[in-house]
């Protein structure tokens, strides 16, 4: 049994460019945050290519720099200060946390699913955001200027945001904030046949019910918080050529019900209404 | 007195194929889910089988592999990241968690009653479950790249889940979701005879009763969570097979009353109706 | 001044019968839970004789048995995974919990009250009691097998179990239930005679007016939240000998209001009623 | 600078007989309470002689043993098991808590405002009392079999107790439970002039003012939650001999201000209401 | 750079007699519960001079005593038993807390604002203001009998005291408490001339402000929490005085509202309301 | 790659004047509060420069002290005593906190968003700011006595402060008190050409909708927390000055909505309310 291959954080960085499709200026944009020094905010549905994006920019810019660690923290109301700061483990060693690895590497750190951090958290983002740019860590009693290459990106679903989560304007107003959405048909369907080799016709047809579902969602007929995700078409698509690997004859309801209908809801008056939706494979 | 029997986490396997009979095509599914590197969530009600299906499928994919470790990890809203990943004792020697044994040996992670759990443990699943497949561990400084052969499983049962324990989009659309549910009466007496040696006459008896709590469920007349579990079936055969090894003649109406009633229900009033059933024997 | 008597956890059994006078089949079923390696849920008020009549069986089933440890571990919403399982004190020490020693020397884990426990404290039990028989612990990185003399046994009250505090279906759904209520009058009466070495006269007095209580529990006529127990009738019969040890009168008004009346309620007109019914005397 | 006289809890005893005037039969009830191993339960309102009784006790059934600890506990929502068990120190050396200590060398611990305790302080206490008489202390792995000259007591008062801080059946059911009140002016008097020598026509006086609140408290007039004690009576006699040996002529009404009305409201209106009673004076 | 000047607690006590003006018999008063050994509670507004007291009775009190420590301890809901009677720290050297230093050395302990205490620091106040004056530290396992020298004071604003954080009976019910309001026009004028040096009509002029204000506070016109503080009228002196020295001509509305309207409000409306007030300048 | 630049706490001060462009005599009243030794409190809508005014006079009031810190604090609920104090590490060297550096050494502590803070650290500062100007440091056992050149400043934002957020009037009775609110017209187009080097024409454009904005606020049409920032601004600006840098034709509109209407809303309808006004452009 071979082990794991194992990174150190400060070494980590995107070597491989990920397939990233773009749907409007939010790659220019993206890099003149980057030039002016400032924080980038990227709100949208799950799924819908937030961090394929952070993913593709880190790959980018770092590109003629010796190291640029790209560094992903999933928020929740549980992670703290020290999570992101580092902490002294028993025998006195500093173990760095992320903004602190970026703070002394530069780099970019992405707080992913921002409005599920707690108030703490997101202070903790005020001083790297500030004209200053310092972070000030009172474990170390160190105040870190940051590097010009240092940059910070939140990521979040205003979707489903309920009040005690709105992001406030002391926060809010420090972001250059793009929103972005699901993909168009066509470049969705171009992202699932360049991902899961799947012919066209199979491709649109997911695409098709997929978009349905969106269309639906606003509507009083199934109660579901979010529509398809580009990943679940991704999922159903696979499992599709799974069939084929098998020599076995793709059953489309039965993948349509495990990959994108089941994911979405749990209801059963909401998975019959989708199941029906079916009728067009 | 003998010690009992201890095994260290990174060599537990299952090594014996649990009895389970299949239902549907979740077993082919899972397979396919298992090659495609996708994590799969199983849902459906108590004691219906979901965990004993994971050791089968945990005992058919690691037939040809040299260490297939299954750890199942029943979580509640007090499991946190430190569980699931590991931490250093006071000597400084690294006790690792579930995820990083997965992660660093392969092998199946089940998450039971993964509704129960907390969103920081949630969100410690995404980026098991990304394109990505890493794991980052703050308190080690590592980034661990998975092994093609580790598969994250989360079982729960939506049927009594409440509001504010819902998935959350990001974190539900990353599972090929398979709903599971009783097995038909014919499949529960098989399973019933081949597990307790029970006659089939009297295994009938029970499912039958079972059925019947089952359909009165959604019903005006009584007020339970949930219907009979298979496992509770298979406790009141063990009880009747025990009369008959003291040599005493089996009293069906206690033993439905301590094995099949009480168990779902302390309510006097729902107790008085689900007496009333016993009627049929 | 002498040191009390200490016993190690791991060597403790019963080693006196204590005086149980059985009300029904309880004392067979829960034999024959044993020797399915079931576990069994005892629920019923408080005093009514749950933790007696498992000291009872662990003396019995620990008979044949070199070391049989019983441990009642009362519940609370405090208790942790910790308390159960155990810890490393700061020397490195494992410090073994009640379900450590089960898993490791065998004998009766009782949790009472155990509808007071966390959530985190009842998926514990549920590999112990799953058909697997493993305790998982993290701390010590061991999954160990129970040992075939391994039991468990929770007892609650369901009387004053509020909604907040029920269990889950598969909590429940995995124990033989047996329900048990106050003694008959007959047999109370022995109980005290037995007990205490009081009259029977006086005994019959103390169970009439015990009886009476219970019976008005759910008029209108006063609002408490149990009957008298057969402990405070244990304890009103020891106050009535103390009297006669004294060489003084006893005064049965004064004994029944401070172990009778007084135990089970504080509000001015309960009592008011309760004294009332002390005309018997 | 002398520093003041420091005891070790193991030798801490009540050497002197404190001042303790009987008001019915609880000296009795609670020395068969003693001789019978059962705990006492005393409740009444604030001030009225609970903990003074106890201390009376302590000393009198203290007498005849070398050694006999009286600890007392002012219960509260942070009181937790290692308050009342005890706890390693970081060198390693054991911190016994007042119930370690009873249950070593005996003697009486008592809970002072057990209603305001935890619901695992309270579970605590069931060992105990229990037949078996046993207090498992899980951090030294010690079940201790307890001595018979150990007792508890629990005081509180049951007149402010609210909802949620009503003691369970579970535990109430347990007590020799006598409930005090305020003594009769004529007890009430002779304590005040024995304890601070003030006349009997001043004592009169404020015994006076005195019950004239207790009555007021349950009309409309004023809003307090509890009357004048003891305590307050003797504190205002203090004053009343301290402006004598002052040498200066005791203003009643500003003393009956300060120690008699104030300290039992901040309201306007009812401290308006009070001072008319002091037309009295 | 010199180092600011750093006394250990041990040594501290108020060296300098501090100016203050009575305004009634609370100086006798406060005298006299000291000789008693019986703690005082000061109620009233914020800044009306009620810590000025404390700290001149410490001076007086401590006169004939070498040492006579005197620490004031801000309460609030996070301040635990360990902060008033200290912990060990990680050499295992013992760092004493304000109630243990009083237990020892005597001198006077002042906890301000005590209504916002928990709980548990109000209980911590209950032995030490019992007949028997002992301070029970479970940490260090002694039982410290208090020095006739040591006083407790506690010191609070009953004007904002909510439900949740009124005082229980068997707490309150230990203090001589002392009503304090706003001094008199007169006395307040003195005070600022006295602090400051500022004429006395200027003083007039903002002294008749502040009664407007405290006057309007019961009114319908302005939802203010608090009058005006003798503190905030000796800022805005200072203020005026400041202009003269740097030789500017005082603004007399601009440090109004600096100083004494923004301090007591951030509404709009009640700022407008307060600044008409000002046309008296 | 080079490591950034790390200052420790104790040395850091403000090197080189912000720009700051005053609105009305907050500096003069600023420096008179720091002559008097009173705290300061600047309370505004965020991005309006409060803390940009705190740089400027940290600046201002250092030029002529060898050490005089600037520490800048973002509160929040989870900042503790600890964090402003100081604290032991493992190996017993005491780190410093702010409050602590500045009792020490003297300088500016800023405590930003002071609303935020818990009533803990909020009474940390009142004996700070007291007459005595001295700070208990419980953990070290040292009362400190505070230097000239220690001053301390609050900010917050009093607009979207809620009830239980509200500061206690023992609290905000103790600072100097400053309202600030957006530039005007003229001096916010000043900032922006200073800062980024825009030509006027823009810049006005830009303020103009900024103006708008803020001026809807509160009418019936949008619902926002708060208005356009200066530092919004400042970040299009910056966005439209990189267009040009690009050899770009700057797009006014898709700038305005990343960096003026996104940040400041995330509702569909607001934001199309909001795009309607950039016909402006």
């Amino acid at each position: 049994m071979l082990e794991s291959k194992v990174t150190r954080f400060e070494d980590y960085r995107i070597s491989k460019a990920p397939y990233y499709e773009p749907v409007g200026n939010e790659v220019l944009l993206f890099q003149m945050a980057y030039e002016n020094k400032r924080p980038v905010s990227l709100r949208g549905p799950t799924g819908c290519g937030k961090t394929t994006l952070t993913e593709f920019m880190a790959y980018t810019l770092g590109l003629d720099i010796t190291a640029f660690p790209y560094i992903e923290v999933p928020c929740h109301e549980d992670i703290t200060e020290t999570h992101l700061l580092g902490r002294y483990d028993l025998d006195g060693k500093w173990l760095p946390g992320p903004l602190y690895i970026g703070a002394k590497y530069g780099g970019m750190v992405v707080l992913d699913e921002f409005i599920e951090s707690r108030p703490d958290v997101r202070v903790l983002t005020h001083s790297v955001t500030d004209d200053r740019r310092v972070l000030s860590v009172s474990k170390t009693g160190e105040v870190i200027q940051l590097p010009d290459n240092f940059m910070l990106v939140t990521c979040y679903n205003p979707g489903y945001q309920i009040k005690s989560k709105v992001l406030k304007p002391s926060t809010a107003q420090r972001y250059i904030t793009i929103d972005m959405g699901y993909p168009s048909q066509e470049i969705e369907v171009k992202i699932l046949m360049k991902k899961t080799g799947i012919e066209k016709e199979i491709a649109v047809k997911f695409v098709r019910f997929a978009n349905d579902v969106r269309n639906m969602r606003d509507s009083d007929r199934i109660r579901i918080q979010e529509g398809v995700s580009t990943r679940l078409l991704v999922m159903v698509c696979e499992l599709y050529k799974s069939y084929i690997r098998h020599k076995l004859s793709p059953n489309l309801k039965t993948i349509a019900k495990v990959a994108l209908i089941n994911p979405i809801t749990s209801e059963q008056t909401d998975k019959k209404v989708l199941e029906e939706l079916l009728a067009i494979f």
